[in-house]
């Protein structure tokens, strides 16, 4: 993309409503604008993060043997009345009445909608096991929204939901889930940590939220310090492997984090040397829980078993706040100047910057990296504008691309441009060509997937 | 996929509230589920392709140098109130009051909340021509949703609108969309035909609507015959280039082709010949409008022109109706076994058909064609169930994969497999590893993208 032809508003000040880090630089970096109160349209850079994070959680998902499908943002109330929420979910349920007077909501989530799903279309045991999952925009009713997309009022969601035989099938699920979110965290560049919380109006007794430690974060946390040293990293996972999710599960589970809601602070102490005490605070950024017959039964969620009997099934459901995600990566990745992308989200691979517009050698040595970039099948963002250096470095910084190649008359008598890291500052000069390289050796080995994944297997394409 | 491990909850019975092909089809196929009224949940396979369609046009709006955001759902009844359109919209625009009692609605259309981007952001003619969109659940409460996807109330929308100094510069702007709009359904395996139409609430007097010719059409249409041979096909197209564009706009309405909204019937005698009138049925799947200054004067979105002085930017918008070019696809390609998706969009590319499932060489035969046409970065949906061969010959059908693979004891015997068209019917037998390279061929030239296409450009990463 050439900048002369986006749409990349930055701004120069600070906005005065914004409190937290994320908030700002994604106002200043022109990622969004507020469309009213908890409301914001994800403007050109912020949709491609955004949809960049949504590819990611649907190849993770999509490679756990979950499937995709997508349910309204609008829902009928009476499968609310019929489950009991209609009347607990309380005011963050933004409720709506239509032409002819039926009553609607906005979907905070949808247990009750892919339970009716389930119950009209499987019947036998043998359908089973299942797991279904959408992303779709959401709507809670947050009675002071702020923090940007962090808690706002419309935000896209995944949210999954496993169908199972068995409690033993369903904490296959559960372990399951949890293997593909510390897959999808990682991909993002981020470390979520799973603790054990509360239910809260889902309800379900086995549950864990993903934390990013930021001290921006909402909710206070608590845990035992090797837990930041475990990383799910390149390791091959069958997730038809009973025992091995199961063994994940355990090695990312069984050393003591809690967030504030579920704290005990003796268990803390037997458990945890002092010297490995930590606490802090976190972002949420999803959330798993297992819920056993809470909505089957109700609802009548039956399938017929081995013996012929109806058994209502065993269900669970497992969120990632992907929007809000946007801004958990910025509260754990930016400095003073703005922005740093983990390479796996990046809106784009590599800025280049043309020190002197106009000049013929430095606008045709800038033409061909960004053809020989775009020929990797990446992509370069080039500020071809008339501003001065200054502003382009000052505006590079902000919108965070981890690389940057910097083309100037000087350097191309000698035969060369500049590559600068933005999250150690470090230059080295070398040949245009090598630059590329070089851009080529930093993308190709993972290029935001694992480095276990082929090339071939990560076409959004054949994913979905 | 294993069609054992997918959901596809095909119907037997014909449903009793579906009146027209594409309704009954999408129902019967598994591929949405009625959530309320006009209200549908995407099953996988329905969501599949709904993606698929989104995917083409993101393509397609991004090569004509459009420029991808998104805005909420949800909208303040502000904006609305600045335009004049909150209390002329009528009962058809979802009206929603908040916990604070602020009201809001849900978005039929975004062309204030652009408006006020806009000028939030641009000040100056310089930043011009800009023309961005976004595909985004919209929603209108129809008094009598009906015909599935066709009619529904949430329905997803491609809108996009142009931003530009003067009328000419607006036009060029029609005129792009114009031809990224004939590329975008050709590509889907349609003829939109674009027809003079009028342009209702958003207002403006330049307007084509892209019509699909089908019986069950909701609009009367006239035409000239002569206009059903065009096509765009594999031409390159520079949408830089204003002679070029305005050259394909006047191929493709210069004859007379019109809705009963604006079909004078004077004219039709006048301008076209007898033998080559017609009259019918159309669905409309798209529709672009040039309206001037109609929102950029009142909301105040003016640019400073060259002179200094302010200047109310020309706009138009732009809209292609995702959701139901599923149902007008399905309308336009169908026969009384079920649907036959054109390539481009086909859900899976080839199925797999295993008569004696349980049969070691025929299940052997089968995961290997299987694996093959994965290795194509192709998608096989594999019926891998106990089904006798005529149910699983009648699931082909219905869901309409416009290939298939038979794979049985008997041919293997002699080496071969059979390769079926759903679109003639016509079968031949041949060894396994010819029928995957005959699925390569078909699907390698264009692979859903125009021939002219290369295959590196289309990853939807890139694109996006």
């Amino acid at each position: 993309m050439r900048l002369s032809r986006y749409f990349l508003p930055v701004l120069k000040e600070t906005p005065a409503e914004a409190q937290i880090a994320s908030h700002r630089l994604m106002l200043r970096a022109g990622m969004i604008k507020q469309a009213s109160a908890g409301n914001y349209s994800w403007l050109p850079m912020g949709f491609k993060v955004l949809r960049k994070l949504e590819n990611i959680v649907h190849e993770e998902q999509i490679r756990a043997g979950h499937i995709p499908m997508l349910m309204p943002t609008l829902q009928s109330a009476d499968l609310w009345r019929e489950s009991g929420r209609y009347d607990d979910y309380g005011e963050e349920m933004l409720r709506i009445t239509d032409r002819h007077g039926r009553d609607m909501l906005y979907g905070p989530t949808n247990e009750e909608l892919i339970t009716d799903i389930f119950r009209s279309h499987v019947g036998s045991y043998k359908e089973l096991p299942l797991t279904l999952y959408h992303i779709q925009w959401k709507f809670r009713d947050e009675i002071r929204p702020r923090f940007g997309v962090m808690r706002g009022r419309e935000f896209l969601m995944k949210d999954g939901y496993n169908f199972d035989l068995t409690r033993e099938d369903a904490m296959h699920a559960y372990n399951r889930h949890l293997v593909s979110y510390l897959r999808t965290y990682e991909r993002m560049g981020l470390q979520a940590i799973p603790m054990r919380a509360e239910s809260g109006p889902i309800g379900g007794d086995d549950t864990h939220e993903f934390l990013v430690l930021a001290e921006t974060g909402e909710s206070g946390v608590f845990y035992d310090s090797e837990i930041t040293d475990l990383r799910f990293g390149d390791r091959e996972i069958d997730y038809d492997d009973v025992a091995a999710c199961q063994s994940v599960m355990e090695e990312f589970t069984s050393r003591y984090a809690r967030t504030d809601d579920t704290h005990d602070e003796a268990v803390f102490h037997e458990r945890v040397p002092e010297a490995r005490r930590r606490e802090g605070r976190g972002i949420e950024v999803g959330q798993i829980f297992y819920f056993g017959t809470k909505y089957s039964e109700p609802m009548g969620a039956t399938v017929q078993g081995p013996d012929g009997k109806p058994v209502p099934v065993h269900m669970g459901s497992h969120g990632i706040g992907v929007s809000r995600l946007v801004g958990a990566i910025i509260e754990a990745s930016h400095d003073d100047k703005g922005i740093i992308w983990p390479e796996g989200v990046t809106p784009f691979h590599v800025g280049i910057v043309n020190l002197k517009q106009g000049d013929s050698e430095a606008d045709a040595a800038c033409e061909a990296i960004y053809k020989s970039v775009e020929a990797l099948g990446l992509e370069p963002l080039y500020d071809d504008t008339d501003d001065r250096a200054g502003a382009k470095f000052a505006t590079q910084d902000l919108i965070g691309l981890p690389w940057r190649i910097t083309v100037g008359p000087r350097g191309l008598k000698n035969g060369v441009v500049e590559l600068t890291s933005r999250r150690t500052g470090a230059s080295e000069e070398l040949p245009p060509e090598k630059a590329v390289e070089k851009i080529a050796q930093i993308y190709a080995p993972h290029h935001g997937a694992p480095r276990s994944e082929p090339m071939a297997k990560r076409s959004f394409h054949t994913w979905l």
